[in-house]
């Protein structure tokens, strides 16, 4: 249940002392082969941390042999110096480690604009090499937390005889400034560079760029694949690709489940779509409404604004003709009120909100949280 | 400096009983002439509400006798029925001051999804016909109040002769559900209606389209202009659409002020850009970020949230060339770490963030509010 539950990796997570707090700060994970395949997506923001374009740089050729995460200070914003610090970082590992620069990944997650300790992280790295190990993983996804208040890891062991094992920090996707999303997955299946490449887009795509917690992007957010071919098994590429989605679905609820100030869970689930690009557009729309998630956080089955947000959209539906159901009771049917809001439970922790479109056959969700005072009061005390 | 402030208007508003309050809930503004010339503009929102439906038919000839606006109900996804709804009560209208029925604009603010007490309409139209005056201006602007804290009106008056005055009501445009933006402006100058459109178009697209509180667009978002052609004058086009755009301005300015729990009113500037829809789509982005938005509620000039947000656009410049500065106090500077934070001061209500692309000589701002307990609370807590 771990980034060290498939063969051939070992990990640590050490106190580098990046953090004033003296919680642990940096980890490193490492391919012990024999692949050293690897694939990788970053965030789309424009402005790219340090360690993003170093990563994105070390990617040109799919491999790598060790990935290093530091929490307590992004390395973004930095410009040239940021860079060379980053680069500095991955000639550290390749040097503990015995591998070249270039198969070196860094991540890191913090304020942005500060630059990194770099005393602190050279120390922290000597002593993660010397406790890389197969048990390392928990250690690993402990010391990439920043206000995260619990590890994320998730497994799928596969009845052919391969693993896939992973870590993710971020609280949700919510503050660029210090909840980045890094995720580190490993296999020990033996995969190709390109199909693992596929396999992550594909992951990816459904999950995690479906995960908006506030519509916020980071500068920072990085999804690392890595493959030992340890098992010696390859695997069918399409239960492959389903398995990696599902440890990356695992991963981006537990971002969700732990969001900053948030009270509920939200999947914002759209039928009856023309496209799946038109589910899509409306889902998320919903999902990006102040209004509908301060609405959820008063447990108020609010379908007006609902409507209000799906009428912004561009997407192909009669508004005359729209459902929309809260936890399964469709309070709006065919353009008309339906069923009475008290028939409406909204206080569990998930909240389900269905709306169909009935222009067609196509279907997307898009997993969001609640707006709170917890969500204000986290983004507004936070200095950067 | 009311809606009656042009020569050749009056209005009145009445305690109808359509809210339970027994606030004023029901105005009505009528032309006089000697023209009777109008324009428009509607909610973008693909869910109009029946009275939007209404006005827009209304509308298809360019002129108008009068406007009636009610609170305590926007009519809006109350199906055929609710159209049927606006439709009876401009006909009461029409029958009251004596004009043609598709001479009548329709305006309604208040909860989504509920029918309107169409007795209580009546009553209301009938009390408000027999106070019309020259003087009913304030008491029209007080009677569409909903989540508002005080009424919005302005006033311009050339020194050619003739006069231009508007009412508002909306707290920013925070609210589908309850907090519509209603515009009615009225002239005694003599302009045709192409012009009163063009001119309108103009005005609206500098001021209310760049006014984005919350992001979120209302059902019932409506701006009416109204010429009367009574102080006999015909204006400079150019000179009378500077002033229509100055009341608008004005009028915005006053529904940000007003907006639900905000404590800051934001200009977010955009220079330097290589077209005015980069600096409109940049200044968008960071004006839509709760991230930002919270900071700003906690005084923290947070300039990695302005880049982030700005990285998630299309616009054209380079990441490592671009300024940010609060209150004049350029805290990131040619993509490097700039002034001190702590000579930047955002304890004042409006604050200014200047973006600088240097991609170009265009510039462009939007308008926007903090996020803030408050804003959670009253949207949290209000329910449709």
């Amino acid at each position: 249940m771990s980034v060290t539950a498939a063969k051939g990796f070992v990990a640590a997570g050490v106190v580098a002392g990046i953090k004033d707090s003296g919680s642990p700060d940096l980890a490193l994970v490492v391919n012990q082969g024999p692949l050293a395949h690897a694939a990788a997506v970053f965030t789309g923001n424009r402005f790219k941390a340090a360690p993003v374009q170093w990563s994105r740089q070390a990617l040109a050729t799919p491999r790598l042999a060790a990935v290093v995460l530091n929490s307590g200070g992004a390395n973004a914003c930095t410009g040239d110096a940021g860079f060379a610090d980053a680069a500095q970082t991955a000639a550290w590992v390749a040097a503990e480690v015995g591998c070249e620069v270039e198969d070196v990944a860094v991540c890191s997650t913090g304020l942005i604009g500060v630059r990194l300790p770099m005393e602190a992280v050279l120390g922290g790295i000597q002593l993660a090499a010397q406790d890389l190990s197969q048990a390392g993983g928990p250690s690993a996804a402990e010391a990439i937390m920043t206000t995260d208040t619990v590890a994320k890891q998730a497994e799928h062991g596969s009845p052919s005889g391969w693993t896939i094992g992973g870590m993710a920090k971020g609280a949700g996707m919510l503050a660029p400034a210090l909840a980045t999303m890094l995720v580190v997955i490993t296999t020990d299946a033996v995969v190709e560079s390109a199909e693992l490449d596929r396999a992550l887009r594909t992951a990816t795509g459904f999950t995690f760029d479906r995960t908006d917690s506030d519509g916020c992007m980071s500068t920072n957010d990085t999804v690392i694949l890595l493959a030992s071919g340890a098992s010696g098994v390859s695997p069918d590429p399409a239960e492959f690709s389903e398995a990696l989605t599902g440890v990356c679905a695992s991963l981006a609820r537990q971002l969700l489940a732990d969001a900053e100030g948030s009270c509920h869970d939200i999947e914002v689930r759209v039928e009856g779509a023309a496209t799946e690009a038109d589910a899509l557009e409306v889902a998320r729309a919903v999902a990006r409404s102040n209004l509908f998630k301060c609405a959820i956080f008063g447990n108020d089955p609010n379908w007006g604004r609902v409507l209000a947000a799906a009428g912004t959209t561009a997407a192909g539906f009669d508004p005359d003709h729209v459902d929309v159901a809260f936890n399964g009771v469709r309070v709006f049917a065919d353009g008309q009120l339906g069923a009475d809001r008290s028939e409406v439970d909204l206080t569990s922790r998930d909240v389900l909100v269905e709306v169909n479109l009935h222009a067609g056959g196509e279907a997307a969700a898009i997993w969001t949280n609640d707006l709170t005072y917890g969500y204000v009061k986290e983004n507004a005390e936070y200095s950067s």
